[in-house]
């Protein structure tokens, strides 16, 4: 392969993973503040819960495939953003930011970007294509995870609306994707929306999978 | 010393910390299956958790030591046999996996070869006797917290078992034997188990620490 | 600059960021001891307590800057001086380590120290001045972060008093002080006892940030 192409490719997917990245931060990071306005926490706590949220996926993505410093601590935008979003549902949307359904919203969009994320970088890095989505998986469904610790409840990932899987299709997608040669921007437009619709869809239908047993008597497996 | 012979014993050790850390992922996502099935998840959060409960205790380990990307993410088998085995314990056992001993048996057996495998990896990457000792602890310990904190429960290293401890005297035992040049693999199955008989008893005999006041109130110090 | 200059400011600045983490260590693990006593968890519980609450900032500030093996895993003072901690409080300081002040301020030093630390060996490992200021804030908030989620509470940090904020003022005095070429000594401590009376004076006056709504109804947002 010509070395212009790959330095063009190089640059598309650095812009592509940086856009997904900053667009994930920002939905994730409202996620946050909204649980954190829910739960009554003060400005300085939401903004905590924002800024957990967006970046530790993305953290965890970094170190795993070891390019540290991560992005979301080398380079400040990712902090400013979070931060951004954070103070904007605390000082505005805090009738809005008391819905659960709101949270959900925003988090399957913050899952869908991280994923697709995810598993761009991954491939970059060299990772096989099993493991790149399965990295794609993790990079999604850390932010919500982190987010849902903090605040002492069952991340949203354990309960039973098909969460890790949607986040695993669209990052399964993205290395189909890679596999077949499509062109990379779409790939991603497609396998993000992919991803969100599978989840919206799955909260409002009530899909879920079999469980083991009928009834659940640990009131901790529903959000409060 | 000659190269053959250092060519020969790394292979030796890689061999040994791979088979280590294969049967550690099968044992630990067994545990985390179960303690899916006990809280009634859906198939795919008793796999989320099989697979959180497998491979967090491996993915500390090598981002600690540096060894980028961890294990558990650049060698599909990990995830695969985790995944089996979370899938196992989904469709076929789930009458046995729903008592509490199961659980506890499958994480000791996790314990013991996380230890193992942890402290002769640190070692393998040249950390100073004591430390390696401590990495395989924190190795072995690693994957049981991660699991039952995602269930929001206090992680089994907190309670009355000397769960801390055996992994201890496996990681220690393994340690010793490299400074005394004992074999490797002799060695590393003796250390598993004694950390596995170790716990086993511990649990059986209730054995524990002195505390540092009669009875805890806080109820969350027990499994629910 | 003469390299006789860089190399003694490298040695300072190795030592600086050595004293303040071991420092840290050692007010972090007491900390945690008393909150394990507080729990009525036994001997090893209260020294895993201790250590986690010691050395998870620090392990998570040098993963995210690249420096592995982190400190606290490569140099076994830190273990060492996490353990004594343990002990020192399981067996002599039972009635004190009782009180919920006791943690609050050792915690609070704790904060201080590696907010500090954090911020500095960020400096020294090229990070730009906001990131640094960031990782300060992340490695002070790490370890109670930590040692409250293995409790199974919610962390200190989401509490209503100005615990990230106070941080945040440490570190990012110690990256003002670096722009500025104040001498590394000097601004290191005026920065760490700037986080600490900041902090201090905060839960004695229970100074507060704006909440988005009265009181919430959510017990865990308190410490039991």
């Amino acid at each position: 392969m010509p070395p212009l192409t790959d330095l063009l490719q190089d640059r598309v997917i650095r812009e592509l993973v940086l856009t997904l990245d900053l667009a994930g931060t920002f939905v994730f990071a409202i996620s946050g503040a909204m649980l954190g306005v829910r739960r009554g926490l003060d400005v300085f706590g939401v903004l905590v819960l924002s800024v957990a949220a967006a970046v530790s996926g993305g953290i965890l993505r970094d170190l795993v495939i070891g390019a540290t410093p991560p992005a979301a601590i080398d380079d400040w935008r990712y902090f400013a953003v979070a931060m951004a979003a954070g103070f904007l549902i605390f000082f505005w949307y805090s009738p809005i930011s008391r819905l659960r359904t709101g949270i959900l919203v925003f988090d399957a969009a913050g899952l869908a970007l991280f994923a697709v994320s995810g598993a761009t970088k991954a491939i970059a890095f060299g990772l096989n294509p099993m493991m790149a989505a399965f990295l794609g998986m993790l990079t999604g469904i850390g932010g919500g995870i982190v987010r849902d610790l903090l605040v002492v409840r069952t991340p949203v990932v354990l309960q039973r609306d098909l969460y890790a899987v949607a986040a695993l299709a669209g990052s399964t997608l993205v290395v189909i994707g890679e596999q077949l040669d499509w062109p990379a921007i779409p790939t991603a437009i497609g396998a993000a929306a992919v991803c969100f619709v599978f989840r919206v869809i799955a909260i409002r239908l009530r899909w879920g999978l079999p469980q083991a047993r009928p009834t659940p008597s640990d009131d901790e497996l529903h959000i409060g």
